[in-house]
Parts: C-alpha cells; structure tokens; sequence
C-alpha cells in the first residue's frame, strides 16, 4: 500500500514539474525501492527521475536496477552521466553490469572507466562464472601489521567510504600475503598505540580464486561469516567476498536444483528473459529420454497380452501402481539429495539412510496395500486381485524407496550431482518395475 | 585432509596427556570447526578436551553442537560449569537450546540464568516458532539522539563486547521507540563532537515481532542488509535479526518447498532425527489423496476395454503418455512455483506467463509427436495409431503446460502456498486427462 502511494506521489510531481519536492522526496528513498519504483514510470520519466538522483544515489539504486532497464537507462545517458555513474559502481557491480549488456554498450562503458581500473575490471570478467573470483570485489581496506590502531582508524577514514564492507580489515604482508584480519570491532575495543600484530587474528578463513562458488557460498554457512577474503594461488589477497553476494548464490544454487529435479537443463536467466525457443530446448532432453524410457514398459506390457485378456481389469491398476510407485519414489530421492546438498547426509551414511528407507517403505506399503485389498474386496470381491494389487503395491514402495535412496547417493559418490536422480528419472525406472512385478505377480497367481 | 590432521593431533595429545599442548592447539581452531571435530571424539574424551576451552570458546563451540551432543555434554558439567557456558552464550542461542532440550535439562539451564534474564528468554520462547520475534536477539546497542559520536563510542566499547553486533546501532527515543539508525562506518567518518541525531539514518527498514519469518528472510535478500530491527506494535525495539539466521530461514523455506514439491508434509527435524514413522506419516497423507485419484484414471481406462480390445497396441502407450504429460506438467509447475517463490513471477503476470508456456507447449508437443509418429511408423507402419498418439502428445503437452502455470498462480492467488500445486498433484490431474483424452481421440478415430 504505502509503495503505491509514494508512487502516486512521484507521478503527481512529475505531472506538476515540482522537481526540487521531487529530489527532496527521492533522497529518503531506499535505492532497492527505488529501482521497483523506476521499474513502473515510462521510459521518460524514469530518466527524468533518475537525474534528479545524488551521485551516491544514482549509482546504488542503478545497481539494483534490471539489466533491461539499465540499457534503456544508458542509451539515454550523455557520456559524462554514464561516467558519474560507472565511477561511483563498486567493481563487483561493474562487472556484473558488463556481462549483462550488449556488446555497443560494453565499449561505451569501458571508455568511461580509467584505464588502470580497466585492466583490474578485464581481470575480474576473465575468471570462471562459476568460481570465487567472478562474484569478489576488490573495494577492501587492507593494513599492514606495524601499523598502530590509531593509524588504523585514520586509514579506514581515509579510504573507507569507497569500501563496500569496511568492518573487517585485512592485514598484509609487503609482498600483499594475507597474514592477519581485523575487525572493526577489534579496533574498537583495543587501545588506540596498541600495534595491528597484537590484536590481528592469524587464524583465517579464506578460499582462492577458482574455488567453486557452491563451496563459497556453504563455507558463508557453515561458519557464520559475513565476508570472506579471496586469495590467489600464491595466498596474496586479491578480493572479498561479501554476504549479499553470496545468499544470491545460494538462491541460484537452490534455484538449479529445483530445475535438475524438474528434469530441465539450468539455465542463468529468470523465466520471462529466457525464450521460448530456449525453454523448449531446455526442456526437450529430458523428455525425449524419459519418454523412450516409457516405451520400454509399453513394450513390456504388450508381452502380457495374455493376462489383461484374462482379466482386462488388471489394466485398470496401471495408473494407480505406476503413479504410488513414482511418488514413493520422488519423496525419498527429493529427501536424500536434499540432504546431501545441506550436508547433512554424507555418502557414509549409505547403509544408514537405506536401512531407514526400507523401514519406511514398509510402514507406507503395507498400509497403502491393505487399503487397496479391502476397497478391491468391496467393489469386486475378488481375493486373487486383492493379493496381487496388494504384493505389487508392498515390492514397487520398496523399490521405489529404495531406488530413491540408492541413486543419488551413488551419483554422489561418482561425483555427479544427486540432483539428475530425482523423481523424473526415479519415475521411469519404478515405472517400468512396477509394471514388471504387477504382470508377473499376475501370472504367477492366476496361473496363466 | 588438514581437518583430520587437527583430528589424529588431538587424540594424540589427549592419549599422551600433554594437556598445555592441547589447551594451546585449540585455542587455534575455529569454534565451528571444533564443534565439528568433538562430535568425533569419545563422550570422555569430548567432556575433557571441552574443559579445556577458554569460557568465550567454549560457549561459541557450545553453541554450534547438535542438539544431542550437546545435551551429552550438559549432563556431564557441573552447575557451575553449565552457568558460565550459558552466560557466555547470546539469547538467541539460549532461547534456541531451551527449545531443542528436554524438559529436565531445561530444568537445570533455567536454574542457572538470572532471574531477570530468566524473563527476557520467557519472552522470547512465546513468540510464535514462524515468526521474526523467534528468531530474534535482544543483543543490540542502543543509542540516545542527544549523544554526541564520542559518547557514542563509550557506549559501544563499554557494552559492545557481549553484543552478537555491533556495527549497527539504534538510536531510541525515551519510550524505547525507534527513531533513528546509525552504522559503525557513520560513526567512524564522523566529527567526534557531532550529535548523533544529525548523522543518524531515519528512513529505517523494520518488521514487526509477530512478521512471518519468511519475509523476514526476504526483507534481507531484497535490502541487502546484514541485520534488521524488530519492533513491537508501538515501534519500540525489542530485537534485531542478523544475517546468518536469516540464511537459516531461506535455507529452511527451501527445504519446506522440496518437501512440498515432492508431496511430502513439511518437518523441521533432520533427515536422521526424524524417526521412521514419522517419515511414514509424513508421506502417507499425499500417497493415498494421489492413489485415490489414480483409481479415478483406472476407472476410466475400463471404459474404454472396447477400444484396448479392437487394438490391444493402445494399452503399451499409456505408460508414455502419462510420464511425458506428467513430466511436462512438472517442469512448468516447478519453473512457476520457484519463479513465484523468488517473486520474479507475480500473479499479474497470470496470463504473459500463459501465454508463454502454450507456445513452449506447442513447440514441445509437436516435436514429440513427430518422434513419436516415426517411431510408430517404422515399427508398425499404421497410420491411424500414429495420428491416435501424435494428437495425443500436443494435446496432453498443452494441458500439462497449461495446468502446471494456472494451478500453482491461482494457488498464489487464493494465498495457499502455490509448492503445493507441484508435480505430483499436476502429474495425477494430467494422467487422468492424458488417459480420457487418448481413448477419445481413438474410438474417434478408429470408429468403435
């Protein structure tokens, strides 16, 4: 509501050519708001609006702008305004903006940006998307253990109003090693002669520059940390990570997974940018496999011909088998390759978690089968279909359970990731089982 | 490997009972990686190397054991070594151990805290277990308007040391109402004579005690902010959130929605800690509303045993229909679902999100059926059957697409929680359809 009412409020200023009530208003936004806000105005206006904005401002809220409107944004930029805004990006955002923007727009960007700043901005695009060094940021402030607190203090005054996080510190060696960390609550409580070796803690947490951002991202997690120094092959500093960065790789990680055992390729770019070209292709794959999949358990079945003409109502239970196994089977596949990316199932624990499936496919399958039994005794009165419905239900939710357990902690130990065994593929393989078992059970006890 | 070096020294220095030696290797070792390294030892030996902890270690590493270790260890300390741990701990933590402990226990940890202490942590066991008051911790500075910046550093450096932070501070008005925001960096670029009231922040991002932690987590993402005030109904503060458990909740919440997604009923407890029939009775509940619905399936397919007898070949393609219709389904629902959760996708969206995934459907659809025509072509070389599947296969994409965008943005919509519309149940309303939809297009086709 209150959203809705400040942007009624910009839009009647607007109307009005009231531009300094305008700017007065704009500075008690929050930049994350009013990037949502520029979102809604037309392309005019959202400009208009945007050069009233004060320098720190308009760099900010710029960053936590969509890649679309950015380029709308920058195509509309005098030279000179671009510049005032690259300037004032920390270099995480610099780089993230590059690889956004179309190639035209690159050149004119990297020619606002000094070329002692463009060669550390060439560096940072050339590491791996996936890795520590592409998500860094070089804005730190870093001192040297001689320093005393106090020279400490008049250093992060000095440059820390550029520092995207200025609260730990980082002590290096001549040779730019990382040998100690402060924080700025250390500084704080330490007498002000006291000397940066006295109170720095040697005992770091940091990662290198090629290290997986999934490993980044869980060692945020594990240790309660809000940022975390890069270093390169030969442990000298060369960026942090800070936390924000960090929970966005969390979220695209989590984000992956739901799409891997969903059956879709990941892709990077959210669901209205992607195409629709590109969401069938990304989807395609997998159906084509698990479709071919499915025709083997068709072609099981035609080999049964016999006992479905026996008694053609033994077609009637595919549906339910088929559906109660593969949904057996997604809850304990989803439940293990959870657990495994939380790390808190390890693949040591293989016995364990498939020892308690199996329990639990017990409970669950005898239940379902009695139930089964006793609705199949109502409506057919029929004892043979009602212990082969029964036998088929307790060995599929077994199975299926099982298979759930097994397989992505197999692919997990083949250092694959779990998360291909999800219910898609789970639901193929018990399909074709279920089948298997339900057809012979059948035969065996009808004696066909 | 390092961590298990750490692990063969320990054990060493606690077989040779060079006890100085160990108290000075510990000291080194990170407290999460010292929890971590306790729960592999011996409960003796785990109770000794614990008491060998300064009081700050010991009640960090404390509180990051599991719940179980933890309750080994408190019933082996005396009530003064219980009262130093836990007054070193911060609230949340306590509040956090009472909840996990059995009543006795709680019992003795309740004995050992304060009385006036003793009623914060009741107060803060009230609060509903989703809610941003459970979550929260009273540990913040607190600052008045009138101070002046050097005042202001006093007061953090007298009280700071026990706050969980101290890098944001919150300026109170004399009824406890929040007024006003000021950062440790504010501070630090600062006059030391300035008053507070002329630096401090007061466009504040808050949430009420009683918020669902959910959006708690979400106010983080989307502010990239490292701690977030509390307030009650009157605006007065009574706690802070910080980071690392908000990184719990949207960990949490994800896990929730694969457990959702998967028709499994929600548990806060781990994957070990939950005992087998509770695993049970957290999967039943959705394996009998999904078999029910897949006899509705079975019935229908009995109503057609024309049509199976005139071409007994129909049956072997109902396992192929109903896996690619229910794979489709599951990749849109998940893909919206997710889309919703990351609120990259709003309900406004409803029909440009429609509208995309008909088009993908068609894409898809027409594709498979091709396949899937040749397929029948070469091993058949029957037309009408073909034609029977091929039709099908686009119908049967374009409702899956369709049901897995709708069914989940109406749940949005009607303020459920649209995971619940995910695979499973799309994969059963799509089976029953893919069936209808198959035997009708056959007895059309086929004229029976």
């Amino acid at each position: 509501m209150e959203d809705n009412n400040v942007q009624v409020r910009v839009m009647e200023l607007i109307e009005n050519r009231r531009f300094s009530d305008l700017r007065k208003l704009l500075e008690d936004i929050n930049s994350t708001d009013l990037s949502l806000l520029l979102n809604e105005l037309s392309i005019e206006n959202m400009i208009l609006t945007f050069r009233l904005l004060g320098k720190d401002q308009a760099a900010e809220t710029f960053s936590y702008m969509e890649p679309d409107l950015q380029e709308k944004l920058i195509s509309s930029l005098t030279d000179k305004e671009l510049k005032e805004v690259v300037d004032e990006l920390f270099l995480d955002d610099t780089v993230d903006l590059i690889e956004e923007m179309p190639s035209n727009v690159v050149k004119r960007i990297l020619r606002t940006i000094a070329p002692k700043e463009r060669k550390i901005v060439n560096e940072f695009l050339n590491y791996p998307s996936d890795s520590a060094g592409s998500i860094m940021t070089n804005e730190f402030v870093d001192l040297k253990e001689n320093m005393t607190v106090d020279e400490a203090f008049q250093k992060i005054k000095k440059i820390g109003i550029d520092k995207e996080t200025i609260y730990t510190c980082y002590v290096l060696s001549m040779s730019r090693k990382l040998i100690g960390v402060v924080t700025a609550k250390d500084l704080l409580l330490a007498d002000r002669d006291k000397l940066i070796k006295d109170i720095m803690d040697t005992n770091i947490i940091s990662v290198n520059t090629l290290e997986d951002k999934e490993i980044v991202a869980r060692t945020f997690d594990k240790y309660d940390i809000i940022v975390l120094p890069v270093v390169d092959m030969e442990n000298r500093l060369v960026g942090i990570i800070t936390i924000d960065d960090a929970i966005d790789v969390i979220q695209d990680e989590n984000t992956e997974d739901f799409e891997k055992m969903a059956a879709i390729t990941p892709t990077e770019d959210g669901y209205f940018k992607t195409s629709v070209f590109s969401h069938a292709k990304n989807r395609i794959i997998w159906l084509l496999v698990l479709m071919f999949s499915a025709m083997v358990t068709g072609g099981i079945i035609t080999n049964y011909e016999n006992a479905f003409a026996a008694l053609p109502i033994l077609v009637s239970f595919i549906p339910m088998l088929m559906g109660t196994g593969g949904n057996c089977g997604s809850q304990s596949s989803t439940l293990i390759i959870r657990g495994l990316a939380m790390e808190e199932i390890k693949t040591k624990d293989f016995l364990k978690a498939l020892w308690k499936e199996i329990r639990i496919a017990l409970v669950v399958g005898i239940l379902l089968a009695v139930i089964n039994a006793i609705r199949i005794m109502i409506q057919y009165n029929d004892m043979k279909l009602a212990v082969i419905v029964g036998i088929t239900l307790i060995a599929t939710v077994a199975l299926a359970k099982s298979l759930g357990c097994v397989l992505p902690m197999l692919a997990k130990k083949l250092k694959l990731d779990p998360a291909i065994m999800a219910a898609p593929l789970i639901t193929t393989i018990v399909d074709t089982c279920s089948v298997l078992i339900f057809f012979n059970i059948a035969v065996m006890i009808l004696g066909i």
